[in-house]
């Protein structure tokens, strides 16, 4: 269970599938992934993007978080700006 | 005691089990291990994200911390985001 | 397709191509890849710098986010400091 | 004296002791050391995480710091949070 | 093209020329390429260091930028600060 | 001049001498210099913790800067977190 | 010109002289170097530290940046948080 490859077996399952890629920076990207390499970079395809614009210094108590989504077609993501990747 | 598997042994022991995976970024995944590898790469199952929304800068003494919690199935974290791992 | 090149495939199919390269600190640049690394340092040409400026701490609730954009003609891109690459 | 094990001497020597490890993020965790290894990956037991909240921008000219506490059992602190480790 | 010297290459081409080097931390350093190493070290000459100092969380809408530009004559720039160079 | 030893050739002649050692997040450690290795990792003894505790974002012109010091006894400090290392 | 060498090039023709190292988290050490080695720790001797004391986050329009001078004897910076370094 401990061998070297637990990322790359969860991500090779999931090439073609839906995934949500959590950034860094609270972005994330969502969408089918075409494939990856060691260093976790990761193409996907059918890309949406997603900004977290969390009010977050102003006065309201509520703090509705919004999010800004963009379709950006295929997109390379850069291994280390991964936190988690969710299969959908 | 200090050979170099002290890491991989708590989480060998913890397969399987609950472990709530604290990580930067005010984020966490709890749910069951089901594997890992030697960059503390993990995949949670029947996992729950959680995100700490603090208020931060806001004029209130009281300051609850509230918590955003969803369901995101299996999911890979990334070993370098992690904190701390407690088994439940 | 977890084979190590899968950056270096995109970019490779990339070169002459408009790209969006996102980095961190709310920067991009947009322009023609001209080459790139193993490192993912990459050159752009014809390329436009984007400065991201968010209204973060403000009483605004709209919170509109502006741009600054400005001609670079030919610009290296440290590769760690990329996040995502995307197609145009 | 600069040999290459003062980190594990101290370590090693605090087998079984209490210790107080403060992380980045304004974390600690309090408890006992059950081992480590090379990379400073800590095991504790009876552990106690603190996490400060300090009012940083409120217009609190006190600024008392509060802290949060609570009980995790065990828990392995990956080593590249680590800022310090006192012995109690 | 994705032979590993793309960013060497640029570097190479650019000796004497003027560039303007972006940093980390809205800090650019302005001024002629004398040299470089393969960890991106610079040495720029007659070199122009400009801080932005931009009115982050202040009431203005405008949100005017402004720089604060000195002279310091040959600098040394730590590779890892980089994050584009801009042929000028 | 320029051998690889300067930083454990400087660690090497304080030992057992009073340092202020200045970390990463505002925090500083100062104490008897006991060991140290070649992460830059460092033992202190008789140490006293500081933190700065600095009013950031008040409406105070005068900031005053505020610190906060604890005994902390023996003290592991990694290396990584270290900034500068002053011999008092 | 695209030796490995440039970095230490400058700083052992700077053995001596003055210089102003510049750090991240807005520090500075001003002095002569004594030494250095191949990761960019370097000893500097009758050296000043300088802490840059911006007013962020306040109202204020006019924004005097204030530093805050100290000196420090020898003092060894670790490479790492090195900006830039400039020959005075």
């Amino acid at each position: 269970m401990s061998e070297e490859g637990i990322a790359s077996q969860l991500l090779q399952e999931s090439i073609g599938k839906n995934v949500l890629v959590k950034l860094k920076g609270r972005r994330s990207v969502r969408g089918k992934i075409k494939g990856f390499d060691k260093q976790m970079n990761i193409v996907i395809t059918e890309a949406t993007e997603i900004i977290e614009q969390q009010g977050n210094n102003n006065n309201n108590s509520e703090k509705k978080e919004q999010e800004q989504e963009s379709q950006v077609g295929d997109v390379l993501i850069r291994g280390d700006n991964v936190i988690t990747i969710a299969v959908l």
